[in-house]
């Protein structure tokens, strides 16, 4: 069922800071930062020959990342995303195994524009694990 | 600088139960478990098309992510692993930016038999980040 690593995403607190980190001291390729306020965060997007990496910076009163980053005040790792061919499938596999699913269980649009789910870290040791239809 | 993400390693309390539900409930290709006594670590290694998931679970009384799991208890990301061309020329770089280099900042053997570093992770946005020379 798991495809590709579609990307591992890092809460920071200063995407700019962030970024100019991965720009310069690490000499990775870096985008612009983009708002996504729909999603509560502005992303920048570093490419690896592999895979990406995203840093969310949180955005706006109710981000999805600032409880991660109360906890986590110099940021870390937020989570991993899995491409699965059918989202549908694989909730209906993960439910049926016991697993929880976020949410209403209804796939919801991903900052990539793709139906995403997000899976419960207690089911995955301890991991938020995001799932996108490639 | 950076290059491919080699892996993302994920501490777990449990190897045989995280490896079943990584072959089984995400139908993933898990390989068996292997005792590496000299990294005070058991690790799977789950293959992904592009890049692959590294369970760690703790083997012996020193091993480096038990203080991790005391923190969390569930498990969780513990570091993540890029791909370097020249490990020395990556160090000096770090060094010259302020970043710094755990250890004696001479590179160790790894867990794949190649030349290693890790990185402070006060300095990378709380990620704890290991250099793999390619």
């Amino acid at each position: 069922m798991l495809g590709r690593l579609n990307h591992v995403a890092i809460a920071v607190r200063d995407i700019a800071a962030a970024s100019k980190l991965y720009r310069g001291t690490l000499g990775a390729e870096v985008s612009e930062p983009e708002a996504l306020a729909e999603h509560g965060v502005t992303v920048v997007f570093i490419t690896l020959p592999n895979t990406k990496i995203e840093l969310l910076e949180p955005l706006g009163p109710d981000s999805p990342i600032a409880k991660f980053l109360e906890k986590n005040p110099d940021g870390g790792i937020h989570h991993i995303c899995y491409e699965v061919e059918d989202i549908l499938a694989a909730r209906d596999r993960l439910l049926n195994s016991g697993a929880r699913v976020l949410g209403s269980g209804a796939p919801k649009i991903g900052a990539h524009g793709k139906p995403v789910l997000f899976l419960h870290p207690k089911d995955f040791n301890g991991t938020l694990i995001e799932l996108e239809q490639a």
